[in-house]
């Protein structure tokens, strides 16, 4: 019988969908990103194949979910069936924005619930925990039969908030029904700050016709702050803005965790008359999407910070104590 | 090689939380429940067994999770456990009220999700469809790897309030704000009625003082129908009802789907100034949960409806078509 | 690359079922029972939640299955998913009375087998690894398909009996056939003590009369040892005990694992002429059910020992190699 | 969409164990054994396919865990592999005799539980039912996650009996205490015969002596039938035999459903000085081991009826109805 | 008991990899492909709606896997989630070209094996069965733990070959040593025609130094046929369409089941010297791939032939016996 | 809270198919096999049960699938299932043969795939990897869900041939098409000799005579070195050797790993006039198997350094590193 000390070894890889802040998040532990040979084959099949032995370690397999998406999730399929025969103790996928999260249900009758699917794919190829970053809905936990560590952008962007709006009046705004408990988080984290949220309603006489928005709260003289999980085409976001303001609110800022970006959504942001749009990098922000008055912060830290507690078995949930 | 032309068989048994219920779905369907015996041993065992083959059938196995949930759960599964080693075609778990609903997500670390839990002991045990009426949340169809048919009592509870106030000037309120869209979905079967609902405010200067609720919308001379899913002990609705009154509201009428009137809930709802209290029997209402001014709907017609379309491969969704 | 020693942590929680004996078996081990918030809501749902970190520990979760036997195995459950969305590292289910064990076959046609379901519940809910006392069949340990521990009570109750009736003409009974080869280890261990045993007879010239007990082999002036796994409301042991004194034997003790008690039970056996009853307290034995010649040893060094030599990976069998 | 009506159809396969049976089955059915082609390459792989589809088939694979009892397990799996991927209804495994159906439990540490592992090898292979006849333990069932249909040899072996032994003064022995309940049965169904039984005694005072069979019940000028599953190489069976007689018997006959008939327990049981062993033909009997006071009754008609009440969806209990 | 007779329909649904083929061959069954709403949200997710029940029914779910790949992988997983909780009777993945087939094994340690990921993938969504036309390796069969339908282009390209090339000096030609099986069966359909191949030689003189073609058999007056599964970017096939021209062939013609033809595959074919190229269109051909000399046959009536067998229980090797 | 460091354990079992290479690896690991009992019951049920305890412990299992084939694989899916349930921390299944590799795919419909199949019981019977020996082909690693180490015979055959063929002028032969990417990795090894291969050729006049083999490639002169994967009863080999003799080369050296040599593979391969036939000890090669100018190489340094490297976590690539 031969015996030895165990030891156990974290490391980490990362797709093609956001390198930058792979290495981001590396640094921040102290290491490398495992060089992984990763390309397209003139069909459009991916290629995969790690340069060194990750026999009995723990690997993280980073990736975002940000366009093209479909690529991006089979991509990190593969590197977990990769993974998954080549001996390792466990995978971890790290998914700082986690696709189809907003097809969680089925709002008709024979739709899928594309989020679930993409659970038991990463199941299926061998994942054994899933850390993501503000997840759509928090039932999407029960979607993966393991460990969730579902992390929060929020005292991140709480903390920047704080800095940067020292002195000002501040108020927060959820932008529709589904986001008030989020808002109200965001509300005792800056020490009980005044509520407000929109809503919509309609003309009762002329059925057929669009709904407007209604702030609910006073906002007359406050410095609004809209806060969101996800900006995608930016459209409900920018209705916001703009009934906030014609209601009177002194400044109106933006922030969100998600920051896609789709269409039109940067020039729109641009020039809705938002005195700054904050979000995190769950997903890259390139350069032709940013513009003057958009900040994003980065998650880089937070991820380091909960993969380190995994590793080492501490509290995940300790991280964000503040707010849980 | 022995060949014969395939038939196929609806054949259903129920449990002991409410066999009156699927009594009367029998009776819709124009058959009998099949005689099960079903009892407790000495030591709190359960004991099951069916009394006629069900070889080659489609079964549906009906028990809803209400008090003492925990024994009723563990009944069907044993009710599923006695069929899948019984040779039937299929087991449908017909579930009227899904019991541990409420807890579909974690709201702190190390807690479980319950409702994840029981979908998976359904599956253990063996079922291959699931029926069950008003889900907490819409996510939870996520939670069943296979066909959930969600049914709806919101068609049955219109038609009630259509026809029992008629001439009234009706308004529908959310009790919160999570029941927004379910309340759009009201307003928009009666008509277009106005939309009203309720909110937590929170004085800013007493940090730690309760919330109380404010009403959004313009509710005098206005006939309110509050519409919610779950009536547990009745707090929220006994608030809220209080809250319109108050606020000036004509007429408070209390609609909801599954009315569990634990604790006081029955004599309170009673005694706070609501019109009417219009439930359906998904749970059971037995004569001491009564008082003058409830209303009990049957669901059964529902039930029944989806069963033999499930049975005869018919859309369940049609059922429900004036409101998908 | 991250890389460290890998430690290891045994932790113990405890359902409501008996959190008496989970602490006696946490001071055995030197170590406290972990803190967890356990409690039902109005409607009978069960909330759990560890107050601490669990990431990476081998976690006990003790639970006896004693009355309310559904409640208790439903809480060893949702117990079990917390504990399996918290990357724990292990689980072990411990059960000192596993419950349905004696619903270990069909006997008709139709019926479950409501023990292999308890264990598929178990593994759905995500134990790794199953620890008893007792178990009512041996086969029982071929439902769960992994590592089950097998405890033995016998060698606890035999030192108690050499040790109390030291001295004493003693002869080892066998309340039923399926009893003989228990209670040949018993004859065996006590240094081959006579085994007596008791079978039904009936009178062939009147078919459907009641069936007796014959005693068979010599009992006069011995002190016979009824030795039994469980008793449950007792019929059948006090029988036992009257045939025993009927044929001449000296005195009648009565020995037995698992001590339910159930029904009038207490009562019968106290007046049934029992010298001693001698059980372990696998499951609990209140205050009510105790009565003046009832002796209750403890089980709680011996699930001790064995979670010991599992968390250090020693032999489970060593601990009762005597009788092994 | 095409639509057409189904129908279904039953269709037999059979390994080389014993194709004789098989066919006898096949023509009880009023069809025939599917050709298949079967047989070993040099170096002892086995080679299966079949001959005609049998896509959307109900497909019986027959197959009895005689010697070499790995072979026709390894076969019968194999089988079991190619008809999953031939897209057949359903698939029955047919097995008279269930190998590795006396390893169910572990006796000691570090044991495997062999039938339970044939079970889950069925389960890996695709199988959907097992029929089996006189398992050794009931448990067994619940070694299958699916329906067992479990049928008996008693009907068949009482009626026998009855017929020729008709005016004989009977008594049934159960040669072990293990096999009392099946004894009664017995007892029942020959309208009340007494029950005879032989248990092991040992000298105490010399405690590594050979145990011996002691006689329970009065045996003098019985015609003595001793029931019991399997004969292996037959030495308790013998051992019994003789016992009864030197106890005064008038004739011993001995009835089993399994003749293993291993070693030398043909010549054995032709010399021990029974009056007839009765058995069954669950697995081959070839010339060699039969004798002259041998009587071998066919399975085949009880299979046969089984297969077509499970094709036809009747209840297959009915059939054993008189002794359930 | 409700009770009625069976009947089954053939749906067959299509993503949007290409529609015209699933168009073609549902008018070879007489039906209509059911309409689905497939489309991409602003975010690259995919939509996914069937517009019609299809309780009960066999639905193909025709994809193939051509570029952009990743993304129709995807939708075809997302069409089969919504189905399985359509309640459907079972779901058929009919993929002409299946994608990452060349990626069955691990040339090195550290790579996936993602054709079997693909597999698994199809499997977790709730595929019951997959139909492909000229898997790359057949051991791809043994990766889908169900039946397969594996078709084959050759009956179509041969009958087209002997139609078009009738008086020609045919010889086969096997463009690497992989290819030698499929080849000779190609010259068996052709009564026997001369098989030749082509191999890499190296001068071993100059070991680092390309490898180049040999031709082995006698290629003059003849009139070749290059056979091969897939034409990719075109080199190998080019390459062995010059080696042949040099070596004398009269003429030189390509034919190949899948083509992929990218990069500038098909400006090389077109010049490289071939009489013609005859492919299938299991991947669809758009007109700025076509090139003059370049011969696209439909695989429609083949997928037909053997979706209408598989619904019908009808042999599907059948269709292609004459070169089983 | 208890706490340890962890340490692992490495522990070497062996079945009965080939006890002295088990042997012989565990004296390179400086180890002992652990004792295990291993023995068949009358009735040819096969007996397991490991002497020590082996909790906590990297258990390797080795068995070859050499002759009595169906047996030892059975063997070793008990040895599995008795570890399985003995709370081992991870199975390795050592199988230096793995048997059924040549039924990788099915070449007719209603085949099984025999390979899958076996693949598929160690995986259901507990096994957490596979280490093999040169796969008959490389898809089969994907038959199994996890990882696969497959090692390599071939640099052990290399550098015995480099010393024992010094100086001569060697050729390598191709005995089929299949072989030849295998020939080139030898060639190569061999710093680029030339590559010979043999082709099946047909007379094209006379369709349905006898298949003869045709050398390509100069071999007169030549000390040809055919290289095959299994030697199975010989045919192939040996008619290549005839082939290459009449074809003139000076000598013919057959090299091969899995040295099965059924029927009368050894009197035929010594008379055949091969120089030497080389092949490795994965089956054993009893003393009536073996001939004059036979060479038996041992696998055991192989198996024991990945074994070694597999518990240590270091990369078993790295083993074969300069023919990969």
């Amino acid at each position: 019988m031969l015996s030895s000390n165990a030891t156990k070894k974290l490391v980490l890889v990362s797709g093609r969908s956001y390198p930058a802040l792979a290495k981001d998040i590396a640094s921040h532990l102290g290491i490398e990103v495992l060089k992984t040979t990763l390309y397209d084959f003139a069909d459009g099949e991916i290629y995969c194949r790690y340069t060194q032995s990750v026999r009995g370690d723990d690997v993280f397999v980073f990736q975002t979910h940000c366009q093209p998406i479909n690529e991006w999730i089979m991509e990190q399929l593969i590197m977990i069936d990769a993974l998954k025969r080549a001996s390792v103790r466990s995978i971890t996928a790290v998914i700082p924005f986690l696709g189809y999260s907003r097809q969680d249900k089925k709002h008709l009758g024979r739709e899928p619930i594309s989020c679930k699917l993409v659970m038991d794919l990463l199941t299926a190829a061998g994942v054994n925990r899933v850390m993501s970053v503000d997840l759509h809905s928090a039932q999407i936990q029960g979607f993966f039969n393991g460990p969730v560590d579902h992390l929060q952008a929020m005292p991140t962007l709480v903390a920047y908030i704080k800095e940067s709006m020292k002195g000002c009046n501040l108020a927060i705004v959820s932008p529709d029904a589904g986001r008030i408990k989020v808002s109200e988080q965001w509300s005792n984290r800056l020490g009980g700050v005044p509520l407000i949220f929109l809503h919509k309603t309609r003309d009762i006489t002329r059925p057929n016709v669009t709904v407007s928005k209604e702030v609910v709260g006073n906002v007359s003289d406050k410095d609004c702050v809209i806060v969101d999980d996800i900006i995608d085409t930016g459209g409900t976001i920018i209705g916001a803005v703009k009934s906030l303001r014609a209601a009177g609110a002194r400044s109106v800022t933006v922030v969100a965790t998600h920051a896609l970006l789709n269409g039109n959504a940067s020039k729109d942001l641009a020039n809705c008359g938002a005195r700054e749009v904050v979000v995190t990098n769950t997903v890259p922000v390139p350069e032709e999407k940013r513009f003057k008055n958009l900040t994003v912060l980065s998650i880089a830290p937070v991820l380091a910070k909960a993969m380190k507690a995994v590793f080492e078995h501490n509290s995940v949930a300790g991280i964000f104590e503040e707010g849980a």
